[in-house]
């Protein structure tokens, strides 16, 4: 398969496949309606609805649309919408999960649960964003800018392990991982280093498998040759990252506000760890980019 | 004073002004002297050199210059040129510092040095970028993203007390500072959103004054008025910061590389805290960054 490098490449891919049946959980939001509707003429999905049945038909026909046909579980609550829409998950009924109404909270809550939840036992709930930045030509996926505030070295390899296993879904069978620091120099004092380091060696040992990992190295070595050039780099990366992984959230989180903020990157997301992906969008977020997110979970799932 | 919004009104503003003495550490270094030649015509500084003569004279010919009539302090090792710089400005013959080939741990530990260095008690060796991002129409200054890995309470006091004059000195009477996290939301999961509340409780409490502090604030509500709308944010910053203070180093790197890699920004950088700004390229760096740095630095002195 040839490897994915855009998002419009993604939306191609995924229109030669059969939809994916996603369920919204309390759909009675306009934004969240919005994208799916959006997402569902494109062929991209099937809807199932679950919240309040007579709100989320307004909101339908409000944007043109209609719930005639689609299934629809009732529910007024919020928190139970939440967790009626996990249940259907579990029980086999839907490909992906996308947060309506719900607040983040009670949907996280709802997926945490450890008797009804969608976490299989030793997985975890991160989140994997997937970049288009101009210019660069190909797509970084990158974890975590929302989620997991300090990782510890467990948790930062089953994320390593999520944003590969993205990677081989879009095609690219030996993606170019690159655990991210300040600095190319390890150093007691810069603690990101020293995780990075071990996990280059784990997978230079065969314990973590299906991409070339490489850190600690700095944004610039990962993502500009000629910038591993000047600093005398010698590492497999060399600038050519198709994965980073951030030692703390607030590096993410930074990385994704200035991408988005400061330089016209577009991007999709999506939590990753349960049994299907989860879409989880922000209202600030572009109408396209709540498009793209449908659109990696379906990649996902 | 009217407030400097771009890089090219900085240098502007220095045409006016009589030019900094400036002393290059070890110039004999093709990058470092050609920046330094440039500020020199430019009226922004006069040059003072301290390294190896002979491959300064021939350096300077390569580029088409001359030192004759410049003085110059022979000294052929990297580590004394450093010293004997240093010793000069103590010596209240230099305004600003820079350094050539010296490397930069040579450079920084001249300056660090407790008997004969640049340091007053009190102070520390930090890192201040001023950053033009295309469109925002107005300067960022930030700090750290080069020096200090984890920055503790009081050091992030006295780079914030930094950022503070730096903005002063460019007519920026009362800048709005935004102390980083993730998220707005304090959380014991999320230590920097402890430290910015400590540190916006200590502006509120004039333990720092000369600016609109708050925090915790993540990077999309500092930069945009419609994210802390969206967000249904209340702070004194709703995407107007001129400041940004990074809880760890590699958050700040990250800002500062996808940036330059990613969003064509174009920046100044000096390292602040020693009695005279210190100049400090990469030589990565764009030519034109290199002369937007020493300029920052005759901004400071």
């Amino acid at each position: 398969m040839e490897p994915i490098r855009s998002l419009d490449q993604m939306l191609q891919r995924l229109s030669n496949q059969a939809p994916k049946r996603m369920v919204i959980a309390a759909a009675q939001d306009a934004h969240t309606l919005g994208a799916a509707f959006k997402a569902a003429k494109l062929g991209l999905v099937t809807l199932k609805l679950v919240g309040d049945g007579a709100k989320i038909a307004e909101i339908a026909a409000s944007l043109g649309e209609s719930i005639d046909g689609l299934p629809l579980l009732e529910e007024s609550t919020l928190d139970g919408a939440a967790q009626k829409a996990v249940a259907m998950v579990r029980a086999g009924e839907a490909d992906v999960l996308m947060k309506g109404l719900a607040s983040t909270d009670q949907y996280v809550k709802a997926i945490l649960n450890k008797e009804t939840g969608l976490l299989k036992k030793g997985d975890i709930l991160t989140h994997i964003g997937v970049y288009q930045i101009p210019h660069l030509g190909r797509l970084l996926f990158a974890s975590d800018v929302a989620i997991i505030p300090t990782p510890d070295l467990s948790t930062k390899q089953k994320q390593l392990r999520y944003l590969i296993e993205a990677a081989h879904a879009f095609g690219i069978e030996c993606p170019k991982a690159a655990i991210l620091s300040a600095t190319e120099r390890l150093s007691e004092k810069v603690p990101s280093t020293l995780d990075a380091a071990i996990l280059s060696k784990m997978a230079d040992r065969g314990q973590i498998a299906g991409a070339i990992v490489d850190g600690p190295i700095a944004l610039d070595c990962a993502l500009s040759r000629e910038a591993a050039q000047t600093k005398g780099l010698n590492s497999p990366i060399q600038g050519d990252a198709d994965l980073l992984l951030f030692p703390y959230l607030e590096v993410g989180n930074v990385f994704h506000k200035t991408l988005t903020f400061c330089a016209n990157a577009e991007l999709a997301a999506v939590l990753a760890g349960p049994i299907v992906p989860c879409v989880l969008t922000s209202r600030s977020e572009s109408e396209q980019s709540k498009l793209y997110s449908i659109a990696l979970a379906c990649m996902l799932a």
